[in-house]
């Protein structure tokens, strides 16, 4: 009997364009999905004879070479538990299942230590990209055994999206490390969404500039330091019309919904005590604007600034936003990969950030052109404690420093909400602190619950009576 | 034989303090620790009769009085599960057990359940007022079963802080309530802790004033709206001396530490989708200041501004700080309270806010005079969404929003790091902004996602196909 090279469980968007993917790659793909509907339609519609539907998970296994090879493209959570449970009873010692959902890297640990016990192989691949992405080619972030990760290495790589010779996709770690990456590349795209966002009500409510205008703007923005996907879209986001031949983007209302790996990655800061300070506020401001009663309400009771300041130069003002924007970019990317560098640490993965950053560069959400700035600065030294103390990203923080805090300070006068803006300038000024005011806190701390404190002139911890005198 | 009124178990600091209040107060007292060495050391340095000293946990939970009323005053986490679980086997129907502990809610509403099963009441009481407070008049915050709390309430009341008549203990609400309402207390403490910090920074850096010269103006403040523990402790850190004669703040490292119930409150408000961005910014400021090492090379490497503005008055300056400082505590409250609310709603706790913030007038760290506008804005209506747009906090922001502004402003043009000032303006800008820019986030979330977007002007759920035109 003729057994096929890969199965893929979940027949949703994601996991029906990468099905079609691998298949357009010259493999043999076995498909199931819990319910039958979604498999027919793919029989009916995509005639490619690659593709071979099954309605029972014991068909489905065994119709697949050994060792099986099983993409699960399932919900994340209990969905993923129970379909590797039910596998499990079917699978063979050597098997690999390849989780490419949007899995919480926690249980991608816990699955790949309980498989092992099964002698089945856990891979937990973070796969960025879209719909678009997994159709066309994905960016991969691939964790679990390095072994099992080479033997299905042929099939990913075919799929992985291109740049130049290179497939986005790199071998990212032990366990859970592929699916930690990709939640903080979903981080990263929080920030980035947020800071195009300042910018463009900067232009909108300080410059007073038509959609037309932005999005002109953006696309000058694009062939430029900034050049990325979210610019590029955002351009045209700004030019669409609606059916009406209004713009479309005054008609969306104005809350933004989140999914969780935002989220997911601002606790994971807090308990690594990681000053993820962007993304963290990203993920805030869209909290903000799904309040959207209470923003109508506030908006006629709360008052903005007294007196407004004048922006003389539009286009000088246009470019001061330009270099902010580029800054705070660059000062989210260095907070997230200084959290990937703590994971390591702390897990012991061994990451590599230049192969992190080189798959971004396609495939992904957040694919821009100064990801080749981050690789080169990981490729000089893997160590490096923060991207700004690297000579490409200090000399730009340098450059570009006294523009951000014009700008955040004319926003604020200005009565523009910038919230992401304002802590990229705020962490940028803690970070560069060599005496902050953190003494005081330690002072108040062991005033009232003697906490003890260190000093500069003297080893050891102290406490002080303090309300003697 | 003679029974007792309560036991407390745990005689570290805390539950030494907590038992010596009680037996000051006329009750008798059962004693037990893990290791024997802590309880001897108080039979032997307080000779008071009524505390009673147990070596074994059968021998303490028999020496009380039925319905047995007992008070876990041991770390948080397995230790307090350990307890519990020894305890229950001596335990009869009806008895109580109080967590005075640092309890995550979680954990609380866990064991309040698992206890109902064998009959017994469990109620997770935050405390708060630190060693001093222990032994005085601790703020107690108790969530559980009411009837239960009404039994033990004579005890607890006659311990707690008192505020004119009042004693500062209210019933929270049922299961993990208590514990919850102590969490955000500890996260509001964070933010008043860092919002000081940041003053002294600026009247350090900004106007290169004197620890004396700071101290007096805290002391000056501490007269006014902004009185409070907090500010009149700091006052006394910023004279205090070192047996060198020297100022001690100035000796003392600028690393501040965390205890993790900041790092719980902020963790929540992601999960709730609630925007706690004053105490979550103060949380990661304490992270980067414990990045000294980095710190101190970034301040060879990053560039502050390169033009500083002039602070022409001073005094003005230091009576806008004082503006900002005020104005800035009302946005965390109002934060603080609002995630309370949240809570309130998602585990229908029936949260009194009123109460709430009169039991914290006395006896705990973020004691405050402006704690009364809060009693007073939600007496008049507890289903307040926002104290900001109750009328006293509307009035007072209406009048400080603009030195806010000009404060931050300032602050940044001069380089000195403020993240908590700034983000009370960039919320409170995201929050009276009735047309956010998260349109633009929704559209390029359906570009990318197809994750759909409501509009403006028509009901329904909307995807376009972005790339045609």
């Amino acid at each position: 009997m003729f057994k096929n090279d890969i199965g893929v469980i979940g027949m949703a968007v994601m996991g029906r364009n990468l099905t079609l993917n691998i298949a357009s790659h010259g493999y043999t793909v076995s498909i199931f999905n819990r319910t039958p509907q979604k498999t027919e339609y793919i029989i009916k519609n995509f005639d490619n004879k690659t593709i071979l539907p099954f309605f029972s998970i014991s068909g489905f296994v065994n119709s697949l070479k050994k060792p099986r090879c099983i993409l699960l493209m399932v919900q994340s959570g209990k969905a993923t538990d129970n379909i590797i449970l039910k596998l499990l009873s079917y699978l063979s010692s050597g098997d690999i299942i390849i989780d490419g959902g949007n899995s919480f890297y926690k249980d991608t640990i816990r699955r790949y230590y309980n498989l092992l016990k099964y002698n089945v192989n856990f891979i937990g691949a973070g796969i960025s990209g879209g719909e678009y992405g997994a159709l066309y080619g994905p960016s991969i972030m691939p964790g679990g055994n390095k072994s099992a990760y080479n033997f299905i290495k042929p099939i990913l790589k075919s799929i992985a999206a291109k740049i130049g010779n290179e497939s986005c996709i790199s071998y990212i770690g032990p366990d859970g490390s592929g699916h930690y990456v990709k939640m903080v590349h979903n981080g990263i795209e929080y920030a980035d969404m947020q800071l195009i966002a300042e910018s463009y009500s900067m232009l909108r409510h300080i410059l007073n500039l038509s959609n037309q205008d932005i999005s002109d703007i953006f696309s000058q923005w694009n062939q430029g330091e900034l050049n990325s996907y979210l610019i590029k879209i955002t351009k045209n986001i700004l030019k669409k019309k609606d059916s009406n031949g209004n713009d479309l983007i005054d008609c969306i209302l104005d809350q933004a919904d989140t999914k969780g790996t935002g989220e997911w990655a601002c606790k994971e800061a807090l308990e690594l005590h990681e000053p993820l300070t962007l993304i963290t506020m990203s993920v805030f401001s869209r909290y903000i604007s799904v309040l959207k009663l209470q923003r109508i309400l506030a908006s006629n009771i709360l008052l903005g600034p007294r007196n407004h300041c004048i922006i003389h130069n539009q286009s000088e003002f246009i470019e001061k936003i330009r270099q902010s924007l580029y800054l705070g970019k660059i000062i989210s990317y260095s907070q997230g990969f200084s959290q990937l560098s703590h994971a390591s640490q702390k897990y012991h993965w061994n990451l590599k950030y230049s192969n992190i950053a080189k798959i971004f560069r396609s495939g992904c959400i957040i694919q821009a052109r100064f990801l080749n700035k981050i690789v080169e600065a990981y490729k000089y030294d893997n160590t490096t404690m923060n991207l700004l103390l690297s000579p490409y990203f200090q000399e730009l923080a340098n450059k570009y420093q006294n523009t951000l805090r014009q700008v955040v300070s004319d926003s604020i006068q200005y009565g523009v909400a910038i919230p992401v803006f304002s802590s990229a300038i705020s962490y940028y000024d803690s970070y560069r602190t060599s005496f902050s005011s953190a003494n005081l806190i330690q002072a108040q701390r062991d005033y009232f619950g003697a906490h003890t404190y260190k000093r500069y002139d003297q080893d050891g911890v102290f406490h002080t009576n303090w309300s003697s005198y």
